[in-house]
Formats: C-alpha cells, structure tokens, sequence
C-alpha cells in the first residue's frame, strides 16, 4: 500500500493506493474521523455497482456504520441537476446529518457529481473519493466538483476536499479498455507537464499499465497523483499556475463539445489535443523532437494522436472560443516548452491555432 | 453613510448603510476591485424591479459595467432548484466569466438565491448584497447562502462570503408594514442573545422603526449587523457559538413547516419562538421579568406572541425532531439567561418543550 499526502493546509488530506482496500474500507473511514454516530450515503453508478458496492457496503457496516446507497445510470449524463436533485433526497431521505459523510465509489462522473452533493448538502458535509477508472486519479485530487449545465459542461460546482481517497487497484481490473487508455491519457499528461522522466517511464511500461499490472498501476496512479497534488497544494483556487493542468484541454474540450456522442472519450480527445500543444510549441521555438516524443508516448498507451477530417476546424475554432478558459477575451493556451515543461501563454494566436487543427488532420 | 467591517480574515468585506447608495453603486462595485472588463448579473425579484431596478441598472452601466440582469417571482418558491437552474441559464447567456460578479437586489430570498449562484457559477465567482428589506440585514451578513429541497428548507447551500454589502435604507419605503415588523424581530434578536441595552433601544424606537425613520432604521441595522458580524467572525461555518443566531429558530421553524402556507412570515414565526425560549429559560432558573420582558419587546414591535389553538402541539414536536439542528439526536436549544443573554443547551427535555408549546397557547 502506498500513501501520498495532499497538502492543503487545514484541508489537506491523504491518497492510499494498493490492493484489497475496499475491503477495509471501514477502518479507513473509521480512522480519519468520520463519525460512527451519523449515517453515510454511497453514491456509485450501475456499472461499478455490480462488482463493488456489496463489498463496499459490508466493510462500512462491519465498521458500525448506517449506510444507504444510490445508484446513478452509467456516464456523463448523470452530471445533470436532476440526478443531483436526486442524490439531495436520498441524502435527506437517508437522514444525513451535518457529521455525515458521502462516499463517491467510481469514475470521475461519480466524483464529480458525488462531490458536489456533499459540497452543497447543508452547506457542505463531508467527503470520500474511491476511485474506480484510472482517469479518476486526476479527479480526485484538486477538490473540484461539478455537475454539467445543459449549455456547459462542469459550470455548475465548488472546490471540496475530500477526507480521504480510497483507490483500490483491484477494481481497475474491469475497467473496459479504452476506458483504460482514456484514463492513462491524463497520467501521461502530468509528466508531460511537469516531469520528464515520469513521462518516460510511462511509455516504457505501457504494456504493463495496458494489462493492468498492480505495481506499475499503483506506481503511475501515486505518481500522477504526486504531481498534480503538488500543483494543486500552490494555487488551490486556480488563481495561476494551476491552469498547466489543462495542457491539451482547450482543444480537447473543443473536440468533446462538436463530436458526436461517445465518439471521443474525454482522455481521447486531450491526446489529441497535446499533439496540437506540442505543435504549438513547436511553432513557438521548442525543438522539433518534442512533438515526435508527445505522440510516440501517447500512441504508446493506445490514444489517438490525429484529429478525424469529418470535424470542422472552423467548429472547433469556435467552440474553443467559448470555452470558460479564455478569461476576459485573451486566448491562453497550456504551451509544452519541452518534455516535462510547459508555459502558459496568453498571446497565442487564433491563426496559429487554426494551421495546428489543419495539420492535426494530417497526422498519421 | 455608515460603515461596518466584517472580519474574516481573507475574506473580510465591508457593509455601508445609508440614504441614497443605489444611485452610486457602480462606483462603490468598482471601488471594490469588481472587474470592470467582465459582465455583471444583477438577480431580483418582480416586487423589488419595478422600484429599484432601473436605477441599480443606470448606476452600473453609467461606472461602465455591461450589466444583465434576471427578475425572478417574489416569495420563498423562488428558492428551487428550478429558478437555480434558470439563474445559471442567465448567468452563462450574459457570458459571465471567473472575473465577474452576481448581485442581489431584494430581500433574502433573492439573496440567498443568487449568493448560492454566485456560489457554485464556474465554482464561485464574487457576489455583491444590496437588500431591500429589513430582514435581509441578517441574511446578508454571514455568508449563508441556499436553495430549498422539497424536502427541507435551505438544504442547498453554501459559504459565500460577498465583497460589500450595499445597504440602501432608502428601499425600505416600499416594503409592507408586515415585512417591516418580520424584519424587526431579527433585530430584536440580536439585541437579545447578545446586547441588552440594544433591545431596550429597539423597543424605545419601535414607532420610529415601524415608521421607517432613515436615522433610527440606520442605526438599528448597523447594529443588528454588528452583532451578527461579531458573531459570524468567531465561527464562520457553524461549529459552535454561531448557533446562538438561531434564538427562537427552532420552534419558530417548526411553526413555519406546519403552519399553512403564508399564514406565518419567519419573522413572526420566531418572534413565537423567542417566547417559547423565554419560558424554557424561566423554567430553567432565569428571572420570571425574562418572559415578560421579552414578550413587551416583541409586541411593541407589532409582532405575534403566543401559539394559534389550531396548530397541534405534537406536529410542532415532530417537525422540530426533523430540524437539522438536532445534531445527531440531542435536542439543542438557544435558552436565554437575561435579556441580552443566552446558553447554548443540549439537554432539553422534550416534554419541558410541550408544555411551553402549550402555554404559548394561552399568552396574551
Ligand atoms: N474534478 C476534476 O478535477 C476532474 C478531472 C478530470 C475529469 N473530471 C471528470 O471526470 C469525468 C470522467 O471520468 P471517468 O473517465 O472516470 O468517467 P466515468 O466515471 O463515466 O467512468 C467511465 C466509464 O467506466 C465505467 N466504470 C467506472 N469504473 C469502472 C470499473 N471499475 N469497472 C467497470 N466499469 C467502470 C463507468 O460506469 C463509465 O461507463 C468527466 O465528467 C470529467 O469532467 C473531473
Ligand atoms: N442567509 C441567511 O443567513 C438568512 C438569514 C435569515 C433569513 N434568510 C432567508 O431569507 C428569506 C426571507 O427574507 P425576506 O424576509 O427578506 O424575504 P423576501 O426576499 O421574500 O422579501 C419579502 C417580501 O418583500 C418583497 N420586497 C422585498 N423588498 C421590497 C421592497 N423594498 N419594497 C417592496 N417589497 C419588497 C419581496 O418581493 C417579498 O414579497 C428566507 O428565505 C430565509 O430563509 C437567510
Ligand atoms: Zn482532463
Ligand atoms: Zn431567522
């Protein structure tokens, strides 16, 4: 079992990542002070629920904990205000109190949406993430919760830090596959960000990560997580640095907003996305090889590194236009300098950015 | 124009009160580091738009603001997930972005919704209070901001501090004289839980207050304000003193869930329950004058002080067992000691309850 803590001052918390940890789920609970006297409420979806909640819900009785459960339909749409209208009563109907803690067993829709229940539940009660996809291991750390508006996605939430994160490497085994890369897309994100031997040894172990290997798992998910806690811990708020983060999300989330429903998985399209960065890059005076590496390393772990022609670029364009990341008019844009480094330009040019998609499509 | 500091730390903001600030208001959103690149929301309701509006709206866009604004239905059913989602709607066609600000101009209803707006639009953005009624002087000094669940009231919500309050007493005018006495009992209860020459001060201004006198209205909110500041300032989240606030809250709550729609406003509601707390501290050793005093305070302001026949003692109780404030099962009051003094008591017995209940059928 390996531990990494998140440090937020009052708020800071600890990640554990190993093998068999639903099953003591209870003590762990238990142990970082969630109180016995009040109820919890589980809030998981109907694809994890099957596999783990039984084992979830025995650990926490087995601890002396009154536990209701609710079970969300599968994927994005259950980040709507009305399954969040939902989770309120079972909250209410499973008589939470303000001691009370929600348990998000799952993908980052589950955290997302389980999150912001207990951020907004009385004003705020507390919180548990346990991860189910490997994608979760970017959502759970931060503290950002959100569930979608029918005109934005994530543009209703709050920042609220968990208690603790649970992440149980054994429920990634049912993970389908190209959930798995989705996910691995952004573990390859933070060492494209910030550590350049990180991102390495993720293209040297892809075949492990792919077959799900528990060691190399549990080491890129600690990994991972160290990285964006680290960034995290100096601008929670995301005031600044913490926009690095979004390498390959303005054009990735661009990608999601005008492609057809499911045809890009949200690691997907940032992959394509950081093709583009890299190229930008590029452009901007970075060495040429820092755009061969990025898509050698991200077609390593089996993700898409060109974008499809059927997609407009001119919808792209503005789709990105209305993207909330360009604060007050200005195109910002996460730029990699180099492997393991990156800049946030506020200057990048929409001309720029338009030749990228063009070349995009040429990509093989 | 008078002017009060809130401290909390960080989070500190400054609450002005006087005649004539509406006119001005631009300049003091402005003054208050309110970007003036990004769109402002203004949220109202349709009883305070058509006095008010326009001219917030002048102000604003004369400072230089791009300005939208949202007029919600007047009263309590506006606190719905439903509206939410509808000032959310708002909120992203007028393009707000992270810089920009949600102000509220009403009651707390229209502030408690559009601060749990402001709350959770792209995760917080900043939220200026300009009330029109006096109840708001509580609501907008505190930070509590939420919606209803069709289950509970104010189950939704937040911590959301604003940036200023802007308290323009000059609003007041129009309010009708049931709102001006609901209000008054707010302030009455600051003086009671905290100051007792304050509540001797309020019962001897009681004709200039119910007459909407400028200086006495003035003075009475600054320090129905200042006590609650004091207050909020030692316990931001709720965790302790900050309970004392809710002085009469319990039974008047209670009332208010079972008594038929409009028959109560929340300030009568507990204006009952400050008497009911009264009695429970005579039982309790205080001095008899307690109860008899109290009960003289409320009166002059206009406000009920005994119980209808028609309300049942027993749903009372069992509403009361279902407010949020009996943490994990005790059954806490706000008790008084003296006027000017309460005791936060985690012992009361329910059937000493009953029985004030039952006798708050009887006063005169
Ligand atoms: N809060 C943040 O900082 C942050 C960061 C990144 C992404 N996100 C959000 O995360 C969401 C995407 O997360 P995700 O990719 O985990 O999506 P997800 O939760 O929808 O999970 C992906 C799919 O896998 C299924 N699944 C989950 N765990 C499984 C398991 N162990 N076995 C079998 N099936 C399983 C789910 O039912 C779903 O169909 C998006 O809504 C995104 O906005 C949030
Ligand atoms: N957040 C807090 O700390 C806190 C504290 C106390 C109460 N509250 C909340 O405040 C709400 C009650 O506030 P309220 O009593 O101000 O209710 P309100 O906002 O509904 O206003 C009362 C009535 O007066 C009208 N009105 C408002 N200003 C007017 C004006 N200047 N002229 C004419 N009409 C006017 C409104 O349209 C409404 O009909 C409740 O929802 C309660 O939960 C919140
Ligand atoms: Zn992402
Ligand atoms: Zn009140």
């Amino acid at each position: 079992m390996r531990e990494l803590k998140v440090d937020l001052g009052e708020r800071s918390y600890p990640i554990y990542i190993g093998s068999g940890l639903l099953e003591t789920a209870g003590d762990y609970v238990q142990k970082h002070g969630i109180s016995i006297k009040s109820p919890l409420l589980v809030i998981t979806d109907e694809k994890v629920a099957p596999h783990y909640l039984d084992t979830l819900l025995t650990s926490l009785e087995t601890a002396g904990y009154a536990v209701a459960s609710a079970v969300v339909p599968s994927g994005e749409t259950s980040k709507s205000l009305k399954v969040y209208e939902e989770m309120m009563t079972s909250a209410i109907e499973a008589k939470l109190d303000r001691s009370s803690a929600i348990l998000a067993l799952g993908g980052g829709v589950v955290g997302d949406l389980a999150g912001f229940v207990a951020a907004t539940y009385m004003r705020g009660i507390k919180f548990v993430q346990i991860p189910t996809t490997i994608l979760a291991h970017d959502s759970s750390v931060g503290g950002k919760v959100a569930i979608n508006h029918p005109l934005a996605k994530n543009m209703i939430g709050a920042f609220h830090q968990p208690e603790l994160v649970l992440y149980d490497v054994d429920t990634l085994l049912t993970l389908p596959s190209r959930e798995v890369s989705a996910g691995l897309a952004e573990m390859v994100k933070h060492g494209l960000i910030r550590d350049a031997d990180f991102a390495h040894w993720c293209e040297e172990n892809a075949d492990q990560l792919l077959a799900l290997d528990k060691d190399a798992l549990a080491y890129g998910l600690l990994k991972g997580c160290a990285i964006k806690a680290e960034i995290v811990s100096q601008d929670e708020q995301e005031n600044g640095i913490r926009a690095i983060l979004n390498l390959g999300h303005t054009i990735g989330h661009a990608i999601e907003a005008i492609a057809g429903y499911g045809e890009f998985l949200h690691g997907e399209a940032i992959s394509i996305g950081m093709v583009g960065s890299a190229k930008l890059g590029v452009m901007r005076g970075a060495d040429a090889s820092l755009h061969e590496d990025t898509k050698r390393m991200l077609k390593a772990i089996g993700l898409p590194t060109s974008l499809p022609e059927h997609l407009s670029t001119e919808d792209i364009m503005s789709a990105m236009m209305h993207d909330k990341k360009f604060r007050e008019g200005h195109m910002i844009f996460i730029i990699p300098t180099a492997i393991g480094e990156v800049t946030i330009a506020k200057d990048v040019r929409a001309e720029d950015v338009r030749l990228v998609l063009e070349e995009l499509k040429k990509e093989v």
